[in-house]
């Protein structure tokens, strides 16, 4: 059985990966960055096909669970809808110009 | 010896509570949040001023070690700092209007 490769998951990585292990981040880059199926994986590291599975399985509960405590993905898509309104508004109203689009670039950035 | 009641703690407090145990919890809202001193929470507990002492320190480690890793007080900050200065420009250029005030107070709630 595979894993689904979901953006959510990815999107989890995105954000909670810095608090996982190294060996954690090692086991999800090769599956999510680099694409491989856990069956190739288990061969790149020589260790069992199940271990990866088990091991891939652990840490995407972990990153759900940080998200149920911290909801920074959550809040992250609800400001970046947020902004999107905010600027069509402005756009519509027709008030935007060069400070304003460079205030909301900003503000992107300041999100990851 | 004290510890330092900073808004600085008590912020990461806000953002990765959720992350401490339960125990660590308990001590950090007697001493932030009901201001007890390290004795008043000794005697409360029924525990060693110096346990009482270990505990809020290695609790505030850890905080300062998920916003290294996460940097969501950083984030929120530099956000909030952003809107006011969008709010400001937009109220200078005067056209600030109640959608936009609407937009910006439905940002303020995405942030904690």
């Amino acid at each position: 059985m595979e894993i689904e490769k979901s953006a959510h998951l990815i999107m989890l990585y995105d954000f909670y990966g810095q608090l996982l292990t190294s060996k954690q981040k090692d086991y999800l880059e090769l599956y999510y960055e680099q694409d491989l199926t856990l069956s190739e994986i288990s061969e790149e590291l020589s260790v069992s096909r199940q271990a990866v599975y088990d091991n891939i399985k652990r840490s995407e509960s972990l990153l759900e669970k940080y998200e149920s405590q911290l909801k920074m993905v959550e809040q992250f898509k609800n400001r970046n809808r947020l902004y999107y309104k905010l600027e069509s508004y402005l756009k519509t109203k027709n008030v935007i110009d060069e400070n304003i689009i460079k205030l909301l670039d900003e503000l992107r950035r300041e999100e990851l």
